[in-house]
């Protein structure tokens, strides 16, 4: 398994290999060609970046088995989405200001797939060649906006507002899945616990549907979706996405 | 006025001033320090490429009176919007392969806002200062997508298949975008013709009111949302989104 981490280090973007609390530097293109320099810093010296620049970050919704249930949903035929835009990526460590237009916004702990090669029109079989590692993002909601409009949802909008897309602090390879625990902590309790096996479209064929007509690309992520027991993010508080194996997202909203 | 175009000329990505048929070679930002190379190239002897890499597509619904009254619509108290995300871009003269995920596609001719300088949280007053020009849109949609699942509508996927966000042919500065008619020819035949002076949300005010707690970076677009005359596109079918004072967006739909 290697935890791929993006880091500014005296003012310079860069990236590399996290292992402990060393980076072990690396130069070229995390999803192609890359190599180590040599160069190895200490995590307690860098600022934390983005471990990747998503072209885009489709998020999930109703893709749970038992938020559906609590909410007497249907399951649904094909993955049901909306993009995330850029202006809503932040790294894991950052301080997150709650825009005035938002109101109260809500935690979504959410599983994160890192597209590592072009993808599109995919069968199952080859979705797995095309997923690079998994990462933990914080699929945050402004309710009020949500529904604000009887005629239209406003999913954009209210999961769009800056720095509502936390994602990180890594991103794994090498990780089975259906064997992960997504778990969010708000100011250190415990308020989302849920396995990923509960995935109404498991990973294969998430991102091989997902593909049909729409190509993937390299650094894309897919968060997907939360379940139960999300909830408002106090004022000051410090939410954490916790997934064993990839680490922890921590971020406080101010 | 001027009107920048993106191009490709020998393999390679460059951008410039639009004058009649010759291309005033520039270098630098287009939304920056740019300056003239000297070098003046026959638009015949190059490739039409986007005139800018937008970080984000924000594609408005219900923002025209006429379309609203015929469907029956509210007005809308604030902007009503999805994301086309970067996979839907083409450049004008590209050909468009409909997926096969899409059923039968439908054209909508739009006007396209293009951003200038980082604006957040901005009043009307500053909004047409972030403002660089102005663009065609062709907002292409599937309507089997969108209204395929009864409890989610799917506006993104619908709109965010390959190749169903082509704009260009050049971002125009210096227009009024009041003073604007945007027309849409299928096959050579007018199947709408709008003005923009029509819109709900008014250029200004929506520039405004999209950057409340969202920053829109340079190179951003805003497709304004459609009008009456949307329709279905048939199989090998040239559409084309005409903006008096920017151009001719051209496309083939295969």
């Amino acid at each position: 398994m290697t935890r791929w981490i993006g880091f500014i280090h005296n003012g310079e973007p860069g990236f590399g290999r996290l292992d402990g609390e060393r980076i072990e530097v690396c130069e070229g293109d995390v999803f192609g060609e890359n190599r180590p320099t040599g160069q190895v810093l200490p995590l307690a010296e860098v600022s934390v970046g983005l471990p990747c620049r998503p072209s885009k970050m489709i998020a999930l919704w109703n893709n749970f088995g038992a938020l559906m249930e609590k909410q007497g949903l249907a399951r649904p035929e094909a993955p049901l989405f909306l993009i995330k835009p850029a202006n809503t990526f932040r790294p894991s460590g950052a301080v997150v200001a709650v825009p005035e237009a938002s109101g109260r916004a809500l935690y979504e702990g959410e599983l994160g797939i890192v597209i590592g090669k072009a993808a599109r029109d995919l069968t199952e079989a080859e979705a797995a060649g095309h997923v690079f590692g998994f990462t933990c993002v914080n699929d945050v909601t402004s309710a009020a906006i949500l529904k604000a409009d009887a005629s239209f949802t406003q999913w954009t909008r209210a999961k769009g507002l800056d720095g509502f897309g936390p994602f990180g602090p890594v991103i794994a390879t090498g990780l089975d899945p259906e064997t992960l625990t997504v778990r969010t902590l708000v100011n250190g309790r415990e308020r989302q616990s849920f396995p990923i096996s509960d995935m109404l479209i498991p990973v294969p064929r998430l991102v091989a549907q997902l593909s049909q007509g729409l190509t993937l690309e390299p650094g894309d992520v897919i968060a997907c979706g939360t379940s139960v027991g999300s909830g408002p993010i106090p004022k000051g508080a410090t939410v954490e996405v916790v997934i064993e194996g990839i680490g922890t997202l921590s971020n406080r909203f101010d």
